[in-house]
Parts: structure tokens; C-alpha cells; sequence
């Protein structure tokens, strides 16, 4: 049974496959006409689990792929036995990095999305508490904890960007929302944010977008509407000029890209 | 200049860079005792760009590594005169995808963590802004939409789980938080969550490493005290028995894999 436009892509790790996913999941937005069937199989740690997954591929249809990332050699050496292409991104690419780092990599499964660094992972942790206790200007009290904090409009991008921000980087990032009806021509930054200039960032979205990202939420309503979303736009933009703070254009952009550019930002 | 312990990682991309820090941080965390000097750099999209950042790491200290992801081929071939060794994680693996799936590759730059695929990305934000609705039991209105309700005691990792699960695969992921005053012997499901069954599940945590989180959030008190944290963990463990809710025992696992645990229970 051949079904070339539905590949199975089989995920396969001794730790969360997280890697294997984002690399699989990357490569494969270059092949347009594809949609793989995805098989995530985390936490592979025997060789019995290898060989009925063995016994998937091969009585599965076709064509199939894997992308694993086993940090233990000897499950490495049994993927030689697959009966489906490999891309086993260890093999690959650790051999390469033992030359230029001029020593031996261990074997050691779970360590990139483990707790691994239990200082890093609970700054994480930590940085997500406090995403989430300041966001929407919620607490002011320790923001100048902030490393980062973003301004503009509801429905700009703030909340998602923050906790991507906190969730992967570990980085204490709040938010902090302009409402339209505070946002008079002599509108100044507010004394709580004032120490914190170097660290603030306007997210500038045109009037369109929003009006479209509005309407998704709530359809028909004088919030979503382009002329309200023009004023407020308006509003923010002549904010951000008057308090000279930087403006990131993200009307085009995702949540990644956004918090790529936030982390470019303050260098 | 030398320094083997401090190796200087830059990571390449044409887009975000993301997939380059995922696989490089992976990797790399098969080395004990090295302190990577990390270089992020985002959104290179022409000759000059690259030329410049050849002469920085032709010039800055050694040794030095590249991990790229550029999906431009012009790029891709520019990295043949990187003055460093360099993992072209496209170049590596894009040729032997065009093998398997009998198509040729294009080379959009920005595919991966860009907008992308509007509908999907757009549910992953509807996800994050429900589960931002319903974090702590907040609303019960539309609990109907959730895939997975997280049960647990306070700090037994209910919230990043769900932020992680909505941001990263657009899963609508609710938390429903038992309150120790709340468990007496005969309390039940409520009826909120009755019709749920089959999307619930239970967060065990031992009582020693919840205190040691909640000590780290409010030192001294009696939330953080091994006493409490018993009490509360024995009043869960036994709803959970009577309900008959499905249990994942999170004491020792992060975020990452407590999610990918929780992708596995649903199938």
C-alpha cells in the first residue's frame, strides 16, 4: 500500500522526541504537496519497544520515515536494523561535534527536555510566574524584576509573546496594555515603567490585522471594528513617538518571530 | 586565542533560528563540561549579512561552531567558505528527504516558525487564549471544549503544562485546581467535569518535592510545610482512586515531558 502525498513520520526518542519533532516538522515545510501522518514515540529505552515499532513500520504503510534522536549508543546501533529510511540526527551530526570540541560526548537519555539544569529549569518556571502575575499590567509591584516589557494594543501579540519568552528563554517578561480610553494627546509612560526605559518595546500591528484577529474573537463588535482599531492604533503609534520608546512592526508575524526579534532587541 | 571549555556556538537562519537552538542546545547537552558562548543570529537573508558574520568568526575566539538552518540554497552554498566547521542541517538532510518522498525540496525561507499555516497557527493561539481562560477552574462556561483537563494540588506544574500543550500543539488544555478544604472523604467530581471523562487527568506529585517548590515560592509557610503538602497529596491521591481518574506521576519530570506524557494518554 504506497500513498506518497501521506508519508508516515515516525518521531522516535529515549527522551521527549521534542527535537525530532521540531526538526521533522521544519524540514518537512519545505515539501508543499505533503501531509505526513506523525507517530510521536517518546521514551523508547528498550530494545523490545524498538522492535515492535520495527514491526509497525513494516507491516505500515508506505512510504514511511523516521527521525530519531537517541542519545544511547545502543539503541543508535539498532536503528541500522530499521526497515524505513533513518535520519538519525545523533549518528550524524555527534561524531562531527566530538572533532571540534576535541572530546567525548556521552550516551545520556532525557537530558535536553528533562529538568537536565535544575538552575535553568526553575528560572523558567520562575519566569513564568511572573509572565503570568504581570500580565495585562495586572501587578505592578516587583515589574522591575521585568527584563522585557511590551506594550500596545489588546490583541497585539503581548500575552502569547510574553510566555513563549518566559517558557523557553527562562525570561522575565511582562506586558503591559494601552487602553484607548487612558490614551490622551498628553498620555505619559506611567511611573511604575519609568525606571525601566532600555527595556520596554511597542508592538505596532496595522488597524487591518487587528480588526481581522478582533473579529475572530468577537465577531461584529464595535471593538473589532477597522475605525476603532485605526483610532487605537493611531493612539499607540503617537504614544510611542512621544515616550521614544522602540516599535517592533509585528503585523506579519508569529509568536516565534516576534520573540526572536524582542531577544535581538535587548541583545 | 583558545578556549576549548567555552566554544563559541552560532546559530544560522534564515528564519527564526529555533530549529538551529533546539538541535544545537540537544546536542550539545551531551557534553559535561562545556560552557557554549551562544550567538543567536535570526533572519540572515543576504551575502552581506553572511560575509559579516564570517568575519566575526574568523576573528572572534576559537574554537567555534555553526549551526545552521538556512532553507535558501544560495545561502546554503555561501556556508561551503564558513571560516568554522558548520552543521548545515538542511543541506544534511533535505537531499535524502527528496529521496524518500520522490519530490524535490523548495527553498522557502521562514516556513517553520513563521504565520505558516494561517489555520493552524491561529488555533494555537485560540488554544492559549482558552487555557488562559480556564487556568485555576477560572471559567467553567465552555469547559465542553477542552481536550484535557490537568487535576492536581497547587505548584504540581497544572498551568506551564497546559500554557505548553495550547502554545506548542494548539491543544485546548484546561486545569481544574483541588483546594485541600474542598477534599473531604465523600467529595466528588463536579458536575462541570462529569461529561469530561476520558479527557481528565490527575498530576501526582510526592509531598517532599512539592514542598520544596512551594518553599521556593512562599519560604516558611505552612502552604510550603512537608506537613501540609502530605495532606494535601494523600486528600488528591484519594479523589483521584474514588473517581477513578487516570494518574501521571510528574514528581521527577519537567514541563516538556510532562506534556508529551499527557499527548501520549490521549493517543
Amino acid at each position: 500500500m504506497a500513498d506518497p502525498t501521506h508519508p508516515q513520520v515516525y518521531l522516535l526518542s529515549d527522551g521527549t522526541g521534542i527535537t525530532a519533532e521540531t526538526l521533522a516538522r521544519t524540514l518537512l515545510t519545505q515539501f508543499d504537496d505533503l501531509i505526513p501522518r506523525w507517530h510521536l514515540k517518546p521514551f523508547v529505552r528498550s530494545l523490545e519497544q524498538m522492535e515492535a515499532l520495527f514491526e509497525q513500520m513494516r507491516t505500515g504503510p508506505q512510504p514511511a520515515l523516521v527521525v530519531a534522536t537517541f542519545a544511547a549508543a545502543e539503541l543508535r546501533t539498532m536503528l541500522q536494523r530499521c526497515p524505513v529510511p533513518v535520519l538519525d540526527i545523533f549518528s550524524d551530526h555527534l561524531e562531527q561535534l566530538e572533532g571540534v570540541f576535541e572530546r567525548t560526548a556521552h550516551s545520556v537519555s532525557g537530558r535536553a527536555h528533562g529538568i537536565g539544569d535544575v538552575a535553568r529549569y526553575d528560572r523558567r518556571i520562575e519566569a513564568l510566574n511572573f509572565t503570568l502575575a504581570h500580565d495585562d499590567g495586572l501587578a505592578t509591584g516587583d515589574i522591575g524584576r521585568a527584563e522585557v516589557v511590551l506594550m500596545g494594543v489588546s490583541r497585539s501579540g503581548k500575552t502569547p509573546t510574553c510566555l513563549y519568552l518566559a517558557m523557553n528563554y527562562g525570561m522575565f517578561a511582562a506586558n503591559y496594555p494601552l487602553i484607548p480610553e487612558d490614551m490622551t494627546g498628553d498620555t505619559r509612560l506611567p511611573d511604575s515603567l519609568r525606571g525601566l526605559r532600555g527595556r520596554l518595546l511597542g508592538l505596532v500591528i496595522s488597524p487591518e490585522r487587528l480588526a481581522q484577529i478582533r473579529e475572530g474573537r468577537r465577531p461584529g463588535s464595535r471593538y473589532a471594528s477597522l475605525a476603532q482599531c485605526r483610532s487605537e492604533c493611531t493612539a499607540i503609534d503617537e504614544f510611542l513617538y512621544r515616550e521614544r520608546i522602540p516599535r517592533l512592526e509585528v503585523t506579519h508575524l508569529s509568536v516565534e518571530e516576534i520573540a526572536t526579534r524582542v531577544r535581538g532587541e535587548l541583545g
